[in-house]
């Protein structure tokens, strides 16, 4: 029966193969299914320009020529060290880490913060096996070591990892004499008090400032 | 005030522009708004290696090169006609219209269907402005007018523009001596009367046959 099934399997019209790999490329996306990856993929050949799909292509083998890590602070760059770490206007005493990336620029976007940053690339997991020697921490320590540093926020997540990793890089340079400070959680700009979870209504609480 | 916001914004720090250009093509996908898009980017800068992120560039320029429209029925291919039009152990005296090309691919995963097909590219739609003109129609007149065909089976969906175009169809076919049929509506199998929408259970009913 099994053979029989493969059998009528292989003999199925199926999508060209074109088609097919280009699928799974958009399956390998975060959250992307076979349903979704097949519609992106469809879309791609019947409603983007020829242009459009050359672009899209030398867009991601651009990714492995231009684009590398900032050995200084994780972050992304083009040059030899990122624009932020390369910028002499921002404040080298003051650190923030971040635990990825996105995280860098959604506060770059707030245009707010002028110190540097420090990318973990992560956060420790138990569940997901990431442990402090995946992270990007040595760099940091390095940093402080140095006597470079005033002061280090943590921005990590206000979840279970971030908070552990949190709490693991206050013990680790908590010998050093810097400022270590965290990010303040509550309840978010024009949002609903009846709307929050129990730990965002305890964090708010927790953190409550003279008024 | 608006100068000053757009000095600020050239003044902060944006991702590597091989980052914003492949955010730019994931968001012109279906259903990919700016954040997904930058998850995306972002994921297959860090979880992708190097030779598939190579690998995902073929595969759209493969899109170009290799695949094109069968000139019979509206498949896609990458031979001059499609593996189906070009399969001499199937009916070509029965043409089963569908939408699209994903329609297609749907009906010929089921593996009953021996015909052949005519895909019309989309469906007759007022708001969406799309008219008769703009569907892939005119070669199925002709094959029915060459006398070729002795049934059409309508398989456009159970919406207002899918029925509209089969209604169409019908009336544009009705004076040739054919057999015009229309793939059942109904409940789905394994489906709850009670869950079922008022159409569906309106088209089950509709539709109900000896027993």
């Amino acid at each position: 029966m099994a053979s029989a099934e493969a059998w009528a399997y292989s003999k199925m019209n199926k999508y060209p193969k074109a088609i097919l790999d280009l699928i799974d490329c958009y399956q390998a996306l975060p959250g992307v299914g076979k349903k979704t990856a097949e519609r992106y993929a469809l879309y791609t050949f019947f409603h983007m320009k020829e242009e459009s799909i050359i672009d899209f292509s030398n867009a991601l083998l651009s990714l492995n020529k231009d684009i590398h890590i900032c050995p200084n602070c994780g972050n992304i760059c083009e040059d030899q060290v990122c624009s932020i770490c390369s910028d002499p206007e921002r404040d080298h005493s003051q650190i923030l880490v971040v635990e990825t990336v996105k995280d860098l620029y959604t506060l770059e976007k707030v245009n707010e913060f002028k110190g540097i940053y420090h990318v973990l690339n992560g956060a420790i997991s138990f569940s997901k096996g990431i442990s402090i020697d995946d992270l990007n921490i040595d760099s940091l320590v390095e940093k402080v070591k140095n006597g470079e540093v005033k002061e280090i926020i943590l921005a990590t997540n206000a979840t279970l990892e971030g908070e552990t990793t949190a709490r693991y890089i206050k013990e680790l340079l908590g010998e050093y004499d810097i400022k270590i400070t965290r990010i303040a959680h509550g309840l978010p700009v024009g949002g609903d008090l009846s709307y929050a979870d129990e730990m965002t209504v305890l964090k708010a609480f927790e953190g409550r400032r003279d008024y």
